[in-house]
């Protein structure tokens, strides 16, 4: 056989990595499908019907390509936030932006800092341009914006990652604090602020950020409280220049016309976020009244999903999340210790919460037996 | 203000350039909708109503991530082309798709083959990546697939592009010259065989390639004939270690739900994909029929467009696109000369000729008398 195709030396010494396996993987490796979808942070009270509507309209008019600008949609989210168009870059998710900004940005032995445990698609992306990860450790299972910001001067780093709210953990820095950070950072870092659960976290959170400040970009998304995963829709709000330069590298055909109408006609619908965002701080309090019934502990949560505390070490909620799969209950849990004691179940709808608790109590015991099996 | 965000060299000194401007854009700017969309050459026969339905079902499950291995889908366009599935990666069309290859194989200063006047989107993809684009003319209004080959060999190419059959002129090589081509491949380049248009092309068009073979990988899409532009979802077919390596740098998570649904569906309606065609192809004769009428000259077509000549250069054919759009009607053309003397038509509905042959005088009067009077 010839000779194979020459890959660049970055791309030769990248693994094929996966970051996330996907439920329906595990779906199909076990014949069975999940009883209730409580792992990916999805929201199970769906999107907003007029969204379903307008999507439903669209697809008949999917033989035409997307608006290459996302214009009617940019110009709705500018006027959400109240800032220019020319603030509002509009991608394929987050993931999609991220990879475009960490292209933009990072080049082989380029710094770049973030969490250790903090979101794994950022750090494939940086590694996928040669970038090196400096990880700071969490701090009270949080993210540390001091310690973050020390790191980035340490090794002067052009990029700085921190979710706020953040995931895996929930938890919530308050507005202050990331206007303090910003007001710290090194000269020549940029802030990814990446506010994917905005949404859902207590009023005062987001920070008062001029548009035009060169030093942060945030990061906003329909996948989570707007119930549109699937459509593939977030945006970023930047300043100008930054935001025009994802033009030389974004894919200009690559949103979805569905999704691009999906989308406008969600944030159009601020009634059926209210709604969302209410079902979700409901079934954040039954997630810790789950929790604290099984012996474990709820950490705080600002986002649409409840991080709990198993008591035990990672081996034991590795165990917990396998025995819960096996009962039909998808959930996640944080990679790295010690936040890997914990395991990571999305809010749902009563029937989901109720569904996971009666999975629970034998899949402690499972996961028990298990771990002292080994 | 406090200092930009540090861009890459590679990234500081790309142009914000926009591969193609939509017609969306154009109409904000006129102020008026296009009658006849005629330039993208989208499918206006629209995508099966199965995949409509498949889409707009879907739509309420959107709230879910799509599958990030594309299993269902994959599984069919396997089965449809009779390979194994490991041959087969799903992606956000193929523009998308072209990026993640390009970004596999393309270290700065690496060469790449192409014609002169191809697409244009693959270039932007090369140049992004820092490639080093070596152009060849085309011969008799066709890519010319032997001198491809010589400029890859001379240069040492790491990717040769071919679009068959071919975007901007719809001409078609047989099955036998591009197999000639794959054997006289210089050992280390790839063929990059673009077929988003074999849909349309003769029987006889698609080559019979090994999908072992690694000198090759070849590119489909949904976009053209299945009437799935605005769903973002193309393929390629190739030897499996490439298959695997594009997990390296690909958004898993990047495809929509709803479109994997509507591309899923797609596939399996092979009676409206012959419908389509066959309206195609009625298309391409009345088209013929309408340059003819009007002292132009229709190329031969294997796609859903006809490229006509219209006997002058390219600042008449560049004033006659200008003055068809003024007349509501959207059309593009090659941006090369010589096939610049050209514009390109996308088939249509009749009432879509119609409209064009309706539009088509007095665009041609203006077109001359702007020529002459400039």
């Amino acid at each position: 056989m010839e000779k194979a195709p020459r890959l660049t030396p970055l791309a030769a010494a990248l693994p094929s990595t996966v970051p996330f396996v996907g439920p329906e993987t595990q779906e199909r490796a076990s014949g069975r499908v999940f009883t209730a979808r409580l792992g990916a942070n999805e929201s199970v009270f769906g999107p907003s019907p007029r969204a379903i509507e307008a999507m439903a309209r669209a697809a008949a008019e999917a033989w035409m390509y997307g608006d290459p600008e996302s214009h009617d949609l940019k110009q709705a989210l500018a006027a959400h936030h109240g800032v220019d168009p020319a603030h509002v870059v509009v991608g394929e998710g987050i993931d999609g932006l991220l990879g475009y900004l960490v292209r933009l940005l990072v080049a082989p032995g380029d710094a770049v800092v973030t969490s250790d445990g903090a979101y794994p698609t950022f750090n494939f992306h940086v590694a996928g341009f040669g970038g090196v990860l400096h990880k700071v450790p969490y701090r009270d299972d949080a993210e540390d914006p001091e310690a973050l910001v020390a790191k980035a001067a340490e090794t002067g780093a052009k990029l700085v990652y921190l979710a706020n709210p953040d995931n895996p953990t929930g938890s919530v820095h308050p507005a202050a604090r990331i206007e303090a950070m910003v007001a710290a950072l090194p000269e020549g870092t940029l802030l990814v602020l990446d506010e994917a659960y905005i949404d859902t976290a207590p009023p005062g959170t987001a920070p008062a950020i001029d548009p035009e400040d060169p030093r942060v970009i945030r990061f906003r998304t329909f996948s989570k409280a707007h119930g549109l995963a699937g459509a593939r829709v977030g945006y970023a709000l930047c300043a100008r220049p930054l935001a025009q330069d994802f033009n030389k590298v974004r894919n200009h055909f690559g949103m979805s016309r569905i999704s691009q109408a999906g989308a406008l006609a969600a944030v159009r619908d601020q009634a059926w976020l209210a709604h969302v965002v209410a079902q979700v701080a409901a079934a954040r309090e039954e997630l810790g009244r789950i929790a604290a019934r099984h012996g474990m502990t709820a950490l705080p949560s600002g986002t649409n999903f409840v991080t709990m505390d198993a008591g035990r070490d990672g081996t034991f909620a590795r165990a917990l999340v396998g025995a819960l799969a096996e009962a039909g209950i998808f959930v996640r849990m944080p990679f790295v210790a010690p936040q890997d004691r914990c395991i990571r179940v999305s809010a749902g709808r009563p029937e989901d919460m109720a569904a996971f608790e009666a999975a629970l109590p034998g899949a402690l015991a499972t996961a028990a037996a298990r771990v002292a099996g080994g």
